[in-house]
Parts: C-alpha cells; structure tokens; sequence
C-alpha cells in the first residue's frame, strides 16, 4: 500500500491523498462504512459500491468468534466470501474486547468469556495480526487497549505504554508485505501521553497511523482539542484515521485538523431505524409529515433510493415492519456520507475547505430546525 | 389486457399461453411472487425483475389499512410508489378478511375491526373494487368469501353464492377498461358448488378467472382432486389463476391440470428462515453441514446469489442475524420458481410436460434426503 499526500488546503490542515492499494485506490479523505460481520448491512456489496464506497471496515474480534478466520481463509479469504472486491480494513477487536464485562488485561494479552457459551477467549497482539492475516485484510489494525472516557492519568499512561508495546509486537508478527498495518496512538485526553504514543507509534514506521481513543463519549469539543494537539506529531508522510467518527459535523471538523480517513456505524444504523441524512438536515421518516410527501428522501441526492421512491414510500416501509425500508434508507445515508467526502475532497482541491465547511454546516444545522415546516 | 392460449400440452391438460398487458407480457404458465405491503420483502424490485418474475401480486386489502389508497394514488399509483414497471396483479382481500377473528358477513358486505387501534373497517364487492382502481392494479381480483377447511356444505353453499353475487357487483363497478378483472370460484371440496360457481362466473365474461379457497390446509391430494373437477369448467379462453399456490410440488400438479397462473408467500417467507430451494431439494442453510461449504447454495443455478456467495456465507449471515442473508435468499428462491416456471413452458412447448414432472420430482423429492450426505 502507498499513500500519496496530494496537497494540503490553503487555509487549514486539510489534505487531498490517494491511497493506492493493490485492489484498487481510494481518493481521501474518506469515510469508510462499517461492514462488522462481513456485510454492511442490509445492503448488497454492489449497492455499498454504488453509493460511492470504496473501502470497508471489518473487524477481526467478530468474525474471529463467527465464522472464525479458518472459515474465512478456506473460502478464499474475506473479499471472496463477502463479495466485496475493493480494499477492507479489519478493526482488530481493542476496541470491541474492552467494552466487554470481566475482561482481564496485563501485558501478555486479553481473555474474556464469550457471551454466547461462555468459552474463554485470549487475544494478544500477534493473534490479532495471525486472524488478520488469514482473513485477508488490505490493511490490518495493530492490536490496542482502549481506555473509557473519562480515564484516570495512570489508567491511560499504562494503556498508552501497553499500545506501543502490543503495536511493535504486532509489527514483529506481521508477515505479509502485501497487507499494510496501521498503528493506533491511544492516551485519553492527555496532551503528553497523545505525544508521546504519537512518536513512539511513528518510530515502528507502519504504513499508516490511527487516533483511536475517541468518539467514546467525550462529545465533539473534547475530540476536537484531543487532534488539535494529537495530529501534530502524526508522520505527514502517513494516512491518518480517525476511529470510529462520527457525524457529518465530526467529520468536517478532523478534516479540517489533517485526518485522512474515518469510519462510522451512523449512516448505516441511523438508516435502520429510519433516520435519513440530507443537504438539510436530519429527517426522521416515520414522522407523520412524512406520510403523503411525494419527495425524495433527500432532494439533492441522485442516488438510487433518492432517485426512485418518495418519502411517502419509506414512510410506508417503516410503519409496515418491511425491512426494504432499512435497505433504501442505507443505501441512501451511504451515498450521503460519500457525497460529503466527495464534495470535501473538491473543496481541498480548490483550497477552499474552511469556506465549504461553514456554508455546509450553516445549511445542514440550521435548516434541519425548519425542515418539518417545509418537508 | 389479453390472453392468448398458444398451445396445450400432448399428454395432458397443461397450457401454454401469453397474457398481454399494457405493461408487458407474461408468459405463462407463470408465478407470482407476493408484494402484499407494496413491496416483496427483502427485495429491491431490480432484484425481484432480474430473478425472472414479470408479475406481482399485492395486497388490496392490507394496501387500504395501511397506507391506504388514497395516499398510493396521490403518489402516482402502485407501480411508480413501490417502483415496479411490470404487471401487478391485487388481491381483494377476501381470503385476509375471513381469516380475522370477529368479522361480520352478510350479503351486502362484511365488517370488522383494525387490529390496531379497533376502528371499525368495511369491506364491500364495491368499495374492493373502487380500491383496486385507485391502486391502479393490472389486474383486479374480485371481493369472494373463502370459507376455511373442512366446510360443511351449507356454509360453502351460502358462500359461493355470495361469491357469484359480489363479482357480478364487483363486474358492475369496475369503470377502469385499463384494468383487468378476474372472479374467483369458491365451493370448498364439492364438485356440485365448484362446478356451480365456475359456469356462473364464466357467465360474467370476466378477463380470467381464478380458483381460490384452496391451499387452506386441504393437502396436494385434495388440492388435485377440487382441481381436477373444477378447471374442466373453466373457460378455455381465460387465464386461469390458482390463488396461494405452492410448493412446487403443488405448483406441478396445478399447471398438469391446466392453470396458468399462482401465487404463493412459499419462495420469499421460506428464504426468510433459511430455506433454499434447489434442483435436489430444499436445504436449511442454517444446519451445521454448511458451516464450511464453498458451494453456490444451488449449483444448477446462475442467479446473482448462486454466482457470487457460498452456502457458508449464508450460513454466517443467518447465523449472524444479518438480514443480508434473507436478500440473498430470497433473490434465489424467487429465481429457482422462475427457472422452474420457464422449465416448465419449454416441456409443454415440446408437448413432454408429463415426464419433465415425473423427472423434475424424482431428482427434488429422492436427492433431498440424500443431500446432508453430499452437500
């Protein structure tokens, strides 16, 4: 994997890159929608595409526990089995592994229980990198400890300390050169700690670099002086991604700071439950404005949902239990969240980003209060 | 719309034939899959399309509670609202309505109350009708009172009448020439009321005719008997439509005895569970056998599920909980009808309908047993 750092906008941080793989280049900064289980779901891999997706995020920790990497391995890997022909991330499972209950954690690695059976499960840094690497993963994610927010100094000094450690074990395992891994800077919301992970990460030379850490309930303020003075000490040279951001507003403000890429479970889930992302707003479908509107869902959008079924229709689908409802409304927040990459990335190119963001957010925010006036 | 009979099969009563409407043609003997919401669940209509099927049947009845009708024709009727192009055909209702707990009949019409929320609801040969128009179904199905099985006959006798009564009433509210209009014979398990009811509704000079009242619980030797003394009284001119049809056991016996057309839940509502047709029979995708399985869950087939994903892959998604695996089983289910359907015209094309059958469920019926060997 290569990552071409493009141009940097006039006015901010924000940076215009290729990220080639050997399936395929993806233009950043990008957004990358949450296939966890090996489908983003509700939607087929052609309709993830089509909506303007080019990398996924899979994660390692579930599909280790079903269907397990031989599985995955034996069927020709993870973009065989998913249908899936363009790059995939694969989480390592930090993340998911210390939100369980009664997980015990020291330098070695981590054991927990399944929920399901109760079968002890151990996870160290080099059996991350192993599952990683029989699934088949573009890019692999070191493995890391997360620490809940808020987090006491030394809680997070000793994560910190643990993730560069897992991170150079990780790098020590790693054997595939056709696979790139990232490393994951960790330290709360401690400025020295964010520094020292940041440098210490960037020293293994991975082929690129994540903030993990966020997005865990420290709200946006917080995570907006957290990579203010975390990016800083990022490598240039290196893809940047922002773990699990976020909302539209989220995204546009770690642009802004230099982060490369990002992934969410929002577009996908909100869609679930019948939330659709507009030019305008959010809007929430099942709501009885809804009912007869013979607009698309989102009238900016030319995407397939956009294009061939009104608000009245989703409306329906939502009332009526029938699933093609989270179908349409997935396929659609998708192509939302990569319209706004797409119009980003234009932005950047034009140096123009400061100015793209504040008329997007003036429209998107402030108009969402009126939208069921006008709907 | 019209119906051409282009042949008869040597061997025994099957036809072959081509119904035209103004949105295209259906070969027939043909299925239809079941859109009752305004939507085959799971599906997009691309995918519904691309499986083959060229009909559907939605549900006027469930389409009047929710999101009634009007609010369908405001929105430029059914076939723009669920974005279907082809040919849909609408239930009346008559079969849902009867199988409610506390509805009221009597010769004018009947009477019940919403599940949700108790309003009172009534439901006439006239209003069925004025739904169906508003709808802009294809095809219209006449308001009918199924009686359940086993029915004693006064009871089917007092319901057939009324069945002749309601389609000459719906046959007089019908304004819409665009639209078609089929009655529907009832008379339970009696050769006397069937025949009755079939020469009293050919009367009528309708656009087809169906069969309904059967696929209630009366088994394939019963459903073949009432067939076989009841379609020798149909009009040979007229499609003739076996309503709630079947297995494709049944869906055989139907078109040997000389229907045209079916419907059924069957493909779409098994895929939902893991059931997956195949040309060995069914498999439950779901059973641990398919845990490692890299074949196509049909390998005779060439439907987008069969050529991109394996019985393991489904297997996760259903293990999963991921509702991906129920798209990819319904596109198949939906196929493996359609593929059958198309078997099933080219064997009367060359007048070898009898031993297609007898081959088609010698390989389905005796290599499902064997399969959990082979799979």
């Amino acid at each position: 994997m290569q990552f071409e750092l493009l141009k940097t906008d006039a006015g901010c941080a924000a940076r215009l890159g290729l990220l080639s793989t050997p399936r395929g280049d993806v233009e950043t900064p990008t957004f990358m929608p949450v296939g966890t289980q090996a489908t983003v779901k509700s939607a087929t891999p052609e309709q993830v595409a089509e909506s303007g997706a080019r990398i996924l995020l899979a994660n390692a920790y579930h599909l280790h526990l079903r269907p397990g990497e031989e599985i995955v391995a034996a069927q020709g890997g993870l973009h065989r089995f998913m249908n899936w022909p363009h790059p995939i991330i694969t989480d390592s499972g930090g993340y998911q592994v210390f939100s369980l209950p009664n997980v015990q954690v020291d330098d070695a690695g981590v054991r927990f229980r399944m929920e399901k059976g109760g079968q002890p499960v151990e996870l160290t840094p080099e059996k991350a990198i192993a599952i990683q690497q029989k699934l088949g993963a573009d890019v692999m994610m070191a493995f890391d400890e997360c620490v809940s927010y808020p987090a006491p100094y030394e809680a997070a000094k000793t994560a910190m300390e643990r993730t560069v450690d897992w991170a150079r074990r990780c790098r020590e395992s790693w054997t595939n050169p056709e696979q790139a891994l990232f490393g994951i800077v960790q330290g709360s919301t401690y400025p020295d700690l964010r520094r020292e992970c940041a440098e210490r990460i960037a020293e293994l030379e991975l082929s690129g670099i994540a903030v993990g850490g966020l997005s865990v309930g420290e709200g946006l303020d917080t995570m907006r002086e957290v990579l203010a003075f975390t990016v800083p000490h990022l490598p240039e040279d290196r893809p940047r991604y922002l773990m699990g951001v976020g909302l539209p507003e989220d995204i546009l403000a770690a642009v802004e700071l230099g982060i490369d890429m990002s992934d969410c479970v929002i577009p996908t889930k909100y869609a679930r439950t019948g939330v659709i992302f507009t030019q305008v707003g959010r809007l929430r479908v099942m709501n009885n404005d809804y009912r007869k509107d013979r607009f698309p869902p989102d009238t900016a959008c030319r995407c397939y949902t956009c294009e061939n079924y009104t608000r009245a229709y989703l409306h329906h689908l939502f009332h009526a239990g029938e699933i093609f409802g989270q179908t349409l409304a997935t396929i659609h927040n998708i192509a939302f969240y990569m319209n706004l990459m797409a119009d980003i990335r234009q932005a950047i190119r034009g140096d123009r980003f400061p100015a793209f963001k504040a008329e997007f957010l003036e429209r998107y925010l402030r108009e969402g209060k009126k939208r069921r006036r006008v709907g």
